[in-house]
């Protein structure tokens, strides 16, 4: 019998595609919410799960990273299955719209948000002019041939580190600072897909779905790779592209430890 | 302006994953009724669907043929852009769960389902260890290696014509009988995926899940190849294997001309 408070902290999967995001809300079906009301009945306790990043709704991740701290039974190598045997849809299909990759015990002054030191999204965008059905919560789909080095140039002049407010959503709560530092920014093609993938020590309100915004249009020829650099230092929101649709974000990995990452020259 | 009666026919594919199946129902979302909903609506006039399916609640197809007849001003070939438009998630991505692929104009005494000379479905299958929460209503997940050559050997006996009473859902509807001709049955693996592909004159219900949940016994070698005769020939149900999840079904294709099939060897 476990005595002791435990630090647990959880690596997370999940489909966000019939989810009000990551955040509890009143009257809102929240991937939070959802993890929580199962912890907290597997594990005979009330918990409460701190996560690295409130996704939006719509948005996915392939590893959230969430911890919570609690006095109960179930040992931490069980936490896993017994939580995915809980969401799963039903005895054949063994899997739910959201899994627990992994529960280790962490020390106690570990955190999963402010220990943190950064993380990873990336974007996947279809450019095919076939609409598919199957996709549409998994990307974006433009429709139309993107440029992807022309992409690429443009996503250069993202890293390191910047004022990024240009691509903050207005009306965003007011933050101490919008310098950001971006320790990767790259386009490529995989598979039929063209993924941006993008690692910082922090990200503004919808940074990234802007970011990918500008990229496509940039991809389209209404934009130069060049203009990535006018559109930072103008520091005005409406210098920026569209929104990208929630749809093709995927929160990737979460770093606590300083990563090696060398920009690319 | 026309003002004869046109027949339409329409190729459909759509994400079962969120609807009660095809077939309208009162109360229940359905793809027939959004389908009929909309066009109705574009059309101006009271529009019903028949189509060659009805596919069960979370089942897809890849290429659903329905037809139907009305006089209408929108011209034929505005049918499919004017129905996806109106079905899109939103102005950025321009896709939702229904999409028309084509839609074309019949004579009179063409009927979609009457019609055709049968089907193809084919069956998704994962045995990834590894449970994927964005896959779950696209495949059945089964968590355990294959092995696909047996699979392979044990379809080879469906091929033909057959009483597949064996094969049919307790509790169906009784039917004239139970003989159907198998034109093609072959089980491959592709990319990630194992892929049991099947076409034939008709399907009594549920056949090509229990074909499929008898499968997957085999590749997980609870019976053997040559089984399938013997459960073939005891046309008894409770011989055959589980029902294998809707999620991984498939309707691709119908065919309205005989098939150049021939049976491998």
């Amino acid at each position: 019998m476990n005595t002791d408070e435990r630090n647990i902290l959880l690596k997370i999967a999940y489909d966000g595609s019939n989810f009000c995001g990551w955040q509890r809300q009143p009257g809102s079906r929240t991937v939070c919410g959802e993890l929580e009301t199962v912890l907290s009945r597997l594990c005979g306790i009330n918990i409460k799960l701190d996560a690295v990043s409130r996704t939006d709704a719509g948005v996915h991740a392939l590893g959230q990273q969430a911890s919570f701290k609690g006095v109960f039974g179930l040992p931490t190598d069980r936490i896993a299955k017994a939580v995915n045997d809980a969401l799963a849809m039903d005895r054949l299909q063994r899997v739910g719209e959201i899994a627990i990759i992994e529960a280790k015990e962490m020390p106690p002054d570990f955190h999963a948000r402010y220990s943190s030191k950064g993380k990873r999204y990336i974007y996947r965008i279809s450019d095919s002019a076939e609409m598919n059905v199957f996709r549409r919560n998994y990307c974006y789909q433009v429709g139309r041939p993107l440029d992807v080095s022309a992409m690429r140039k443009a996503a250069d002049f993202i890293a390191g580190e910047h004022d990024f407010r240009c691509f903050m959503a207005m009306g965003s709560s007011p933050q101490k600072s919008t310098v950001r530092k971006i320790f990767e920014a790259d386009v490529r093609r995989e598979d039929e897909d063209i993924v941006f993938s993008v690692a910082g020590d922090g990200f503004l309100y919808n940074m990234v779905r802007i970011i990918t915004g500008t990229l496509v249009e940039t991809g389209l020829g209404r934009r130069s790779p060049e203009d990535m650099q006018k559109t930072l230092a103008s520091l005005d929101r409406s210098e920026a592209g569209h929104t990208a649709p929630p749809q093709g974000l995927y929160l990737k990995e979460v770093f606590y430890t300083s990563p090696p990452f060398t920009a690319r020259t």
